[in-house]
């Protein structure tokens, strides 16, 4: 089986050098033994697979995918240890290195919704009675401290004000008064669109306590936030597939630093998931990114596949990770000025934590969602609401993240805008 | 949003009416409140989207899956709490109770793989320190064992001989020794094809101990096993997506009866488990059924549209329930026939205890899985290889569930068999 399994990646790297850009010079894909997969969705049928017309989706996830992606996901059923799913699920693990600037670390692929990597970090590297600090700028701050208390946890929350961030000395004071295991931020808080300094909190907490994992909850940030894993010093990455990533939800994704790794690897007491346990994933994913196959649970064959399909157009030569950060940004603040000219006010307390990958703002005062979303939707462009508890019918949300943001000829920022000022001036005029 | 969710649903019911057959006489369906959603993959797009050509499927799962199944799969993005994706998560829910013939089990579906379900049960339905008893009849009682344990269940093990099932005597005995908060056990053993009395076994428990759960593992029998849920008074059946039920892998499928939910709510100590805790997934999966949204973690959108086109076609008219389950027996036998003139012998240790979704056979002596295997695979038909540590290279899995069983005109049994048939007497012809 495996000598097959070698014939087939050989003529992928024949497919791949005529049909597929080079990786790009910071990608660690250079380092890896296996060339990339065989382009197995530019098959002769592709062409002829144009997903359903539907409403506009730029809620801040799941996102717009591409046809290529969803006619990914729809492959014919495979096998999970076929020598032909070996190498897209092997890619899938490198090119996940790629998108976050890092070398040695090690990815985990994971049927499960985004929510499962709080649980990976808690039932991993947390062990029961040990410390954790949570840093809390909303909803999914909220949860994750829920999580890791369930596995044991004693938590402690630094809480950031409704719309802001906490601040750096308060994570250096907090350091410095307790041991903590590890920290953990929410990178872009879906509920609130605010953005945490990640490069701040790692550098803070690589200088104020060296021991201590910095995790960084970015299920609302990957692809479409720079993350430089490396340069940065962080120790877990989690996200799921259905944000930045460009592919439908399902699966959990996780990259652990080797230090995170061996954390884990000397702990005292037994890993307290089955599912989330990395005692069972680790050689699972370090199989497969070998060529080998290797059984724990049924892999999500086809949602590996459009996985693999999007982080090839993630990580494709054009445009570049930069320039689809850039492309994030620009789209971004499109929204955002446009927005603001309308009269809409941001919900984070500054424009230097907003995210770039969404848009949350507040209605205008005399307007709520009921004015405003369902007229949205009449024009085909479906935003979100507010998620948090205390705020949820004061604010919407814009979901802003791949092709929606890098691929101008779709329209769909122009789209959004457009609606958004109609949808506007409809409401203001029913209430005159 | 609700009232725009009214008018969908009432859509929905007037397309049901005119496209898609009623519900059977068994289901649970009647005592629902909402009409299955509209015929949503009989678009105007579907008639021309087929899967690509491949190699035929034949492993005990993932399984050959229906181009109309693939197409949901390949649904353009939707928001999870879209009042168009709701009723299609809801019917999903419903419809798995179809399949069980239940009128009021609880059905959680949630992103994971099959063993997710383990979780489940070990981290909601067994406090630590408490008895569990698990009838082992090969590699995935091992694996539930192990689970339960993790979770701080006290495990005690009944081992079947290699091809063979507990006798009813000895699960009797242990339970009159012991009190025990529940029993597993795997009804459909993929590692060896031995199909378990899951009725007999819920009548002894029910008999002996009362107040002991019933926990089937049906991995690999549910849609292709008959399962009477109610009438065998089980309390929880665990399943996944890519077996009988005929949808890509990635989605846990586990229905508790209310006496299990019971057990649940009536915990002393919390649940020990986030991502598989009831505590947060009970009233999602009520909220969805009665057709409202609700957040814990973002559902596998694509994959739910997916699943709810599958248990269309299999709770449909034609073939009924029970003439899908005689389907699976016939194409079960031919296999098994066809397979033992050629000289294969069986794995399981008697015919009545061979599952009828499953081949698994005995390579002929002087031939092992080099001489077949790949020969088969290069007649585009893959099977399976042992999965036992013991004995893995000495026997081979056929699959013969959903579609391949119980559509004859796809040809897939015809083609096993021939394949097998040519595959035997080159081995043999080579060896001589």
């Amino acid at each position: 089986m495996l000598r097959r399994a070698s014939v087939r990646v050989c003529l992928g790297r024949a497919l791949r050098l005529s049909s597929i850009p080079p990786p790009t010079s910071t990608s660690s894909y250079h380092s890896s033994h296996l060339p990339r997969t065989t382009a197995f969705f530019l098959s002769r049928t592709m062409s002829t697979f144009h997903q359903e017309p539907h409403k506009l989706l730029v809620i801040p996830g799941p996102i717009e995918v591409t046809d290529e992606v969803l006619y990914a996901n729809a492959h014919p059923s495979m096998s999970h240890i076929s020598p032909d799913f070996i190498p897209v699920f092997g890619d899938a693990i490198r090119m996940t290195r790629e998108v976050l600037f890092t070398q040695d670390a090690q990815p985990f692929l994971i049927a499960g919704s985004g929510t499962l990597g709080w649980d990976q970090v808690a039932a991993n590297l947390v062990e029961p009675g040990e410390n954790a600090l949570v840093l809390n700028s909303g909803y999914f701050g909220d949860s994750f401290a829920d999580c890791l208390r369930t596995y044991g946890a004693v938590v402690d929350e630094i809480k950031a004000p409704f719309g802001g961030t906490v601040p750096l000395s308060e994570i250096e004071a907090a350091l410095k008064s307790k041991k903590y295991k590890l920290v953990t931020f929410t990178h872009v808080d879906t509920s609130t669109g605010v953005l945490s300094d990640a490069r701040g909190i790692a550098a803070t907490v690589r200088s104020a306590s060296p021991d201590t994992l910095v995790v960084a909850d970015a299920v609302c940030s990957v692809a479409s936030e720079e993350i430089r894993f490396d340069a940065w010093g962080l120790d877990v990455v989690l996200t799921a597939s259905q944000k930045g990533l460009g592919t439908p939800p399902g699966l959990s994704i996780l990259v652990a630093s080797q230090r995170a790794i061996k954390t884990f690897e000397s702990r005292k007491s037994p890993v307290t998931s089955y599912y989330a346990s990395w005692t069972k994933w680790l050689p699972i994913m370090q199989a497969y990114e070998s060529g080998n196959a290797a059984y724990f649970a049924t892999p999500p064959v086809n949602l590996i596949y459009a996985y693999n399909a999007s982080l090839r157009q993630i990580t494709g030569a054009t445009p570049s990770l930069e320039e689809r950060f850039r492309l994030h940004r620009e789209s971004s603040q499109r929204v955002k000025k446009e927005a603001e000219q309308l009269g809409f006010k941001q919900l984070p307390l500054d424009p230097s934590i907003a995210a770039n990958g969404m848009t949350a703002l507040w209605f205008p005062e005399g307007l709520a969602a009921a004015d405003l979303l369902p007229s949205l939707a009449k024009k085909d462009v479906v935003v979100a609401g507010g998620l948090h508890k205390d705020y949820k019918l004061k604010y919407f949300r814009i979901g802003h993240m791949g092709v929606s943001a890098i691929d101008s000829q779709r329209g769909d920022i122009d789209k959004v805008i457009a609606a958004l000022k109609e949808s506007l001036a409809e409401a203001k005029a029913k209430k005159a």
